[in-house]
């Protein structure tokens, strides 16, 4: 039903074209920054998405250095407006009325602010925006002076990524292939080998993905969640995705695994949807299938190796002892996950410290340590068990000597660990691992 | 395939639902003030949306005048800072750094903002958040001091109705009733007076109606244009809007007449897409039909009586005659636009009078004093012909003496004249009416 | 997604066209029996839509003579090949093999129904084949000769029209224009005035309209059923369609109610639908509404005041009192319908005679007299209720002296309930007309 | 917005459903054959689909040689009825009147064209008759009892999947992955390898792929075609589908090339799409690409090399000379196809053969004795070029000795060669190769 925008229609007219866009042709012989100028001075909004089409396509021929030094022109150009502010200032000083005050924001509005709005005007303009923001994510690492202009992408890209305006979509073996192929590429925790792989974690009646999507990125997912049904909480992730494992009829389903989550769009660091996507998945499960009764995720626990060293380095005395410091030297052996013999005494060593770990180790904003423990916890989940050789890949004994988690999203009691967490920083843990911690401290 | 957002399910739950929605059950006890607080203090996102929804709840219970004492509360509560403000100023006079003056734009922001920002989360956050605005803007014509707040509306719906995320669609009989009706009830300029008629706007096949939507509304439309293919550029409206006309078939249209244009939302006050929208519909339709040359409206000139009026009370000495003086009185006598030997003279009086007033009369910018002049002048149009007698409705004659005007549209000349305009405010007019204005301020 | 038929391309050709229809326009000066015969004789599949095209083209120009007269001709040459049938009667009489007796089908089909088959390929061909048969058995009333023609017809629609190829599709107030307006046009019980009327039977959450669409007629209902949310069973339409009732919650409606089946295609006569449409319908309110416990119809019965006349003018002695007669003789006055004290008397009565006539009166197939019972009760439903002065419309009045009746489809019994009256013709009834039954026999 | 069918609804109520659904679990331990019984005595339709879906079910639980066993008991149980049938053969011996005519056809009638019309009724009905018939068809190859079973399929399959309910839709990358997997497993002329095979072949903008499809097998490809745009007649299949080609922009394209079209159901064999699929895909084309002047597909000589073989064995004296035939004879060593000395001689020499191939070699209808030859020819097309080492696989070399030809489709001049075809068995060719032929016969 939808008509195409204009600026679809200006791209197809090529050499036919209109006079006001031969005219741009030889606009975009004048460097990007002026034309910049030329965007945000606005001398009428007709030209708006031709001249903002004229510095994407500038901008998109230039090579890796040039675009850092282009935003770096563009940071200093589209500047806060220093003189007028300090002019504005000295005016509130004098009449602090409310208008004043509005005035300022308007006027302390960096001119980025109006650039950016403009250039979305332009063909896939949200999308063309996204992959700069890639760019000046990348330069910035270098060039802190660039901090300022990242600031105004987030502004604006914090607004128009506002909830209200996400859509919500399953994503199964009947969805576009142009899509698949995008979560095949975005898949950031277990990867996806072939389409083989993708198939069998989309067609079968007991896996489940749903991803956010905007209006305006329509094929372009921004971040998506593989979910499994299963009949109990597993605790380890081979047997999740093992191929020939028995697949669980839907209406014996009773826990959904949440066991991966991937941002899609580096574009949009920071702005996070999260939070809002697992709340929104538990929502669409529950309704489509009344059978389920647990939420769960089987999570890693990235940061869990790096807080061991440190306390074999420094602090841990109190924590480790000799015969513990020992054992654990042991699974610095190359194949030390397949030595059963050390795995029946080293388990239970982790897990004892893994429990003090996710309740005991925090941050400087006192806050667990662990990063992804942040997020759930953050979100209103309890943490609901632990276990040993969970993610055996190079990758999971590297960072957590194996240790996957399970968080639990219980709809009952979602909003009271969040205010809890939010408040006192209490983290809501099960019975279970209450008991190993005491058991564990009262040695 | 979308699936609903989770505020809808939320909404659904009703009675069944959620510890976390019970308690904002009793949260709506509170009043909508002190749930803006909780909402903008937001601790945490998870229950952001709950809160909204409650606060739009309690909002939508309030009679009109509680409705804008809320407004002015609100406006107070949710000001610019000016505390905070103050002490960033001083900062700035110590140290006017670039990171100082980003971070003034930030402190400057008036919490209303993220208030928006945060009650767009809500089941229909963006429509409801409209609907709000139209109160606001009704309660701004008494009090002043809701100007600030009404800026912060302006600020995020510019951002939100980006011209990049609007999406163009074509309304014709095989669209959804429930969208019909409001094009009904929204048309401003000639009104559709039943479903009937309506049908003759749309379905023949030399009709066309286009309108703007955006995703998050997607079943209200922001502005639409009706369009009448013709073999000629009508003198008249009662022509184009005949029932018993013959009805041009697609392959002989020549002219698209876009004789009327209406803003649907009164809550977008201030946000334009009036321009956008024809420049995309002229688009839409060269390249449906190869066939069309010309593009043109067929417009009311609503200001010409009152321009009129102040002539012959003061400044017109010079312009017009005692003659002319006299045969404009005989046009206030009621039925004088049925008396043909008076229109014989009176006609060509009121067309001189006309082409005097598009390009002579301006406002305090060195405008047109006519509103649509300036709108189609300033998108680059340029002034066609005058019509005498067109439009003989009570409004019309009460407005206008019944004059209509055609603008042009002309791809080769539509960036031209709009620069022309924009740089010295230059008026494009036809050679017919060159010559006419010539003739008449020669006497 | 889906690609015009080659057929619309070559209709939007025009005069631009192809020289093969060109060649056609030339074909379209010949008469249409001679075109049928190149149709049929079908050298190459190629120009099969251009010829079909050509023969609809010509048919849509004939008045209604010409189309009578135009089909008697078809169906003398299109008939049967005698000769050839008796040729290969003889060979079974010689060898009745298998093979002979399958070659018999094929040499014993009407040439017409290959001639329908090919005229399927036009542009619309299945629309307009309906509307062909819709002039035939308009022309079958006087002319017998045509029931071979029209058996063809049956032949096919049956085929084409198998349930596996209907789609049952919601109807409501997000439908396109298009295709209510057909509703409105269609409805054969309880006519809808106007688009507000409309509005009232689709938009209520209370209200559903259910109708049958085939995939080649898209835009064009074949039945609908309209379908009222109550809290009990109701015993009059007018209270079903009282603009100003209390719109019954989906949550608490207990009971729905079919008061009003409409075929919409008069060409499909004789393929039937209504019982099928009512059993999805059924399973499709079952699916969204668990709440509903009973499925019940407010049907008129047509033919019983035909009926009583028959029983007044001949056998009815033995049922009719003298002052029965007497009574009824009252309700031939104008206004009888008003006169309370009449009625006191008439009711019981009305339903007592209404009760023998649904379970007495017999057609010549020792089926019920009226056309209704004999839908519904072959269907599996049971007649549960009688209800005097239940629509005192005029057509209401004078078919049924005001009665109308529920009859209840009950998951557990449908089948029963039809087998029962399909091998002996056993009507199911309730309870309490049971016992008016006895009541009223044992007078 | 279409609801499912009842049966759906059936098949999804499982343990909790109808009364009349459990009653018929009773009737799948009775044998497919009484169910068929039953479903054609057809007692009331309500059970139709009921009784048709558990026929399926026990079907599909059979094994290979119980469903032959159950196809030959269902050919005997439903075939015409002899006895019937010569009844009536005695009624039309005394009154040869039309009615007894018409009622021979319907006496006539197989019985199994009832069942099949009612098993259509199930789940998904369309699809598994289809599959029904692709072991019929299996069957038949040993077994030809089933021919009149087979035919009774035919027939109605050539009234439902009648061209006038066929849907062209473009495959492309957003098309679903599981019609996607499809055309890669149907495809039959140049295997697709894996899905970055299928992406290069429907990807790049020089690339369409076509597919009919029928409303009731949405998601089943009936049949489909692969085009290639390119800029001129290609003469081999390697540079068609290298993937280092350059690709061509869609604007400079002046060629489509139909390199590929596959049948995708095997149990629709002898219902033909193909001259229609083509002729509807070429419309498109012209329609979407003004710029294209040529449509020719790249076709293999399938039956080539066996029609030399004859040659050489028997009565090709007077074509062959003694060294034409020493020289094929070295085209049987392994490898030959890359002896460039030799194919300096042999190509020629098969060129010249094959001009004679296409032009003088007839099957015993007097048609080309190249099936594909006799596919495009009789579609109006033309025989535009032969190319020697055209397609040297395996399959290529061993039944065309690598040689493949170009046929072309000339808007102007289809229904001419149609025709001539179809009346006089006319083969066009081009110029060159009647040049070539001129040249080759004179010799």
């Amino acid at each position: 039903m939808s008509v195409a925008l204009l600026s679809d229609f200006m791209a197809g007219l090529g050499h036919k074209g209109f006079n006001f866009l031969s005219r741009t042709r030889e606009e975009t012989k004048r460097d990007i920054a002026s034309l910049c100028d030329s965007l945000v001075s606005g001398r009428g909004e007709i030209s708006c998405f031709v001249i903002a089409e004229a510095i994407f396509q500038r901008w998109e021929m230039l090579d890796a250095g040039q675009r850092r030094a282009c935003l770096g022109s563009l940071s200093k150009r589209f500047a806060p407006d220093a003189e007028a502010i300090q002019r504005h200032i000295k005016a509130i000083e004098k009449y602090p009325s409310p208008e004043n005050f509005y005035q300022l924001h308007a006027i302390s509005e960096p001119r980025a602010q109006e650039l950016i709005r403009r250039l979305n005007h332009a063909r896939n303009g949200t999308r063309r925006l996204v992959q700069m923001r890639e760019v000046l994510l990348d330069a910035l690492t270098t060039d802190r002076s660039l901090e300022g202009l990242d600031r105004d992408f987030v502004h604006l890209f914090t607004s128009w990524f506002n909830r209200g305006f996400l859509q919500l979509k399953p994503i199964n073996w009947d969805t576009p292939a142009s899509i698949l192929e995008k979560v095949i590429r975005y898949e950031a925790v277990h990867a996806i080998t072939d389409w083989d792989d993708l198939r069998r974690r989309i067609e079968p009646e007991d896996r489940r993905l749903f991803a956010f999507f905007h209006p305006q990125m329509h094929d372009e997912p921004l971040i998506f969640v593989e979910v499994a049904l299963t009949t109990a909480i597993p605790g380890d992730i081979a047997g999740v995705l093992r191929p020939d494992r028995t697949i669980v009829p839907r209406d014996e389903a009773t826990t959904a695994v949440f066991y991966s989550i991937s941002n899609c769009q580096m574009g949009l660091r920071g702005i996070s949807f999260g939070n809002v996507l697992i709340k929104q998945v538990v929502e669409e499960l529950r309704r489509d299938l009344p059978s389920l009764r647990a939420f769960v995720t089987l999570s890693p626990a990235p940061d869990f190796a790096r807080w061991l060293t440190h306390l074999r380095t420094d602090s841990g005395q109190s924590i480790l002892s000799a015969s513990d410091i020992a054992l654990l030297a042991k699974a610095s052996v190359n194949g030390w996950e397949r030595d059963t013999d050390l795995l029946k005494e080293l388990n239970p060593l982790l897990r004892g410290l893994a429990v003090r770990y996710f309740t005991q180790a925090k941050n400087r904003q006192n806050r667990p340590f662990d990063s992804v423990a942040r997020f759930h916890l953050g979100n209103g989940a309890s943490l609901e068990n632990i276990h040993a050789m969970a993610d055996v890949s190079p990758k999971g004994l590297a960072t957590s000597y194996g240790l996957m988690v399970n968080y639990l999203y219980k709809t009952g009691e979602i909003e009271t660990n969040h205010e809890n967490y939010a408040e006192n920083g209490t983290i809501a843990i099960s019975g279970r691992l209450k008991t190993l911690l005491k058991h564990v401290t009262s040695k």
